[in-house]
């Protein structure tokens, strides 16, 4: 097991009603807070209402900026980080799924930044200190509300990216699985495909004696598998609503890595597509999950696919390596379809046109090294032509 | 599922070598701390030294309070409160296991209280603040370095209790799986059974959709299964006892009662034991656990103890259901005697005189409610006379 270190400070109140926690939370740590959220979803579903009231109730001040895209861009960010100083803000809250919080993250550092927000996002700086950051999550799926994680678009550049830093972690989130009542099916499938995608980049490393982080992982997936399709045929179980809430939680918080070198080669292929075509973040990872699967299915990784069969699928552990590797590799693209969610690059309106300038773009350093399988840019562009 | 808050802010630096980030951490803190350990062997294996290295490294100060006893007492705690007044001291170094760290969290708390540190301990008051706390942890069983849960014991009064108190949370743990390689066999077993005691505790509970706490209490019973005789086999064995490790904090920071009602039972009745005979706890625990569970099967619970059965041991899933709850809590039994634990209170010198006094003692109110099987006092008697 590798050497790690555990801190993940955020303070999480679960369940129905915990947004009365929301105000005390608040109210340690500040006064005047900017309120990010995306569209009028919150305002029809009655979100906003009782965040505006924890507000009022704990004389909290708030400005609004609400608009925030599906992927969030570094132009509202910039926009975010001139109210903070404009009106001397000094907190952020975020009501919504990733998108929203991602983006308060990135305008919590960005306001006590004197540079552009991009710095941040490109490498070029990293953050010195931010605004203490709140989130109201309404969307099982980022796990951004426990996270450290930000990402961020350029779409003029075709750019998404991610960055990383202790200052973008929430001080408290409020995860009320009513909130995600409301949310469409093909939004709650999304959410399960992000939710095991990160499951998955974490579980598949070149190290296998973290018991824990890969025990932990399992029991992700299994409840993804039993709690996603519960909660799309009932939108309302809240059995189902709550335990896809807290997976998506724990699949990305950093538990699932420690102890073990981890490299997330899905999400950076996956990031192109969403940078070229805008599109859901976990469609796009529906899509390209199972054929990197299929992809890097070797004789020197068949046995760790063939465990996930067995422990995760409860495949027969008495039948040939490579069957369980591949019939658990259809397993999962099974599971995505029947979640509704499209299998090709086709169906959500890709072609082959840019095909590599994505692999180009997708690729960086890390793909060479510390990864479950290497790929170069033509092994991404491979996995990008399966997926036509 | 019930609500929840989630809020373990420790900060654990994990694995070989990460002594080097004690002092950095305290100094954020501390100037001073008072330094408590146990016996003799952290003088021996060279924990000490490294300790003192990294104290005179950031110019921190310490007065020493060695000689903790297995079941740390009240009078001893009482005296480190009196050193950290005495010298003003800012900050508590735990060096140990389980009772030095428990010793520390009390000290922590009673050196900022007028009153007896015993107040917290019967219930009489609740801590309003503590020292800042630091623990390097040199015995996988616990898991005090992660929780916010003390232990202490009045010999005299044949009393060993728990208090809870967010201000006894480490602020900082270092957790380096070699220093416990040197620990011999009989301890790390005892280690072993309370990690699983801890995990069976909050398992069984009367709630059954809180479905990342129950996989990942599965996980960690897995987990002792495996690396606990690895362990004893090659005291060195760095991955079994890096497992062993992490799983001990994970057993009780919290985590696996999340979402669900959970009184502990075995360790109330435990606690009897080693405050009328002064016996290991977690030997205490591996010869009263097969008993209880025993005791509370029946139609009601036996479908619980055949998951555990199937989930944890393996066992085919088409046997009855009966079969399977019997099986499973027999090779529990098997498993602790195979890390050559006892199994019954002859072997560790109790006999019958004391039952009813432990029985009455151990008996509060919980145990009549919120609990995954009720037990009156004469339950708890039965259990201990089965024990015999």
């Amino acid at each position: 097991m590798d050497n790690f270190t555990y801190s993940i400070s955020t303070v999480v109140h679960f369940g129905k009603g915990q947004i009365k926690m929301l105000g005390g939370e608040i109210k340690k740590r500040a006064t005047r807070v900017l309120l990010v959220y995306g569209g009028g979803s919150i305002k029809r579903n009655g979100v906003y209402d009782a965040v505006a009231e924890q507000l009022r109730k704990n004389d909290i001040e708030w400005v609004e900026l609400p608009g925030v895209e599906p992927n969030p861009r570094i132009t509202t960010v910039r926009r975010g980080a001139a109210l903070c100083r404009e009106h001397g803000l000094d907190g952020v809250l975020a009501v919504g799924g990733g998108s929203s919080i991602d983006c308060a993250k990135a305008i919590a550092v960005g306001a006590c930044y004197a540079g552009d927000p991009w710095d941040f996002v490109c490498g070029k700086a990293a953050p010195q200190k931010g605004l203490p950051l709140f989130t109201v999550l309404t969307m099982a799926a980022t796990g951004s509300e426990m996270d450290p994680i930000a990402v961020i678009s350029d779409i003029e550049a075709n750019r998404k990216q991610g960055f990383n830093s202790p200052h973008c972690l929430p001080a408290a989130s409020i995860l009320d699985p009513c909130y995600t009542f409301t949310l469409p099916a093909n939004q709650t499938a999304a959410g399960v495909a992000d939710i095991m995608s990160h499951t998955f980049e974490n579980y598949f490393s070149p190290i296998e004696d973290s018991f824990l982080a890969d025990g932990m992982a399992e029991t992700i997936l299994k409840g993804c598998i039993k709690y996603g399709p519960m909660a799309i045929a009932q939108p309302d179980n809240y059995e189902a609503r709550a335990n896809l809430m807290w997976c998506s939680s724990w699949a990305i918080n950093g538990f699932l890595k420690m102890g073990k070198p981890v490299t997330w080669s899905v999400h950076a292929i996956e990031h192109q597509l969403s940078a070229f075509y805008d599109i859901t973040h976990g469609v796009g990872l529906a899509i390209l999950t199972p054929n990197w699967m299929r992809y890097v299915l070797n004789d020197k990784t068949q046995h760790r696919f063939a465990d996930y069969g067995v422990r995760v699928w409860g495949l027969d552990p008495a039948l040939p390596q490579r069957q369980l590797a591949e019939t658990a590799i259809d397993k999962t693209r099974e599971f995505f379809n029947s979640l509704g969610l499209p299998a090709t690059l086709a169906q959500v309106g890709i072609d082959d046109s840019q095909l590599e300038a994505m692999a180009k773009q997708a690729w960086n350093p890390r793909f060479a090294s510390s990864v479950f399988v290497p790929l170069t840019v033509e092994d991404i562009l491979n996995i990008l032509k399966m997926s036509l």
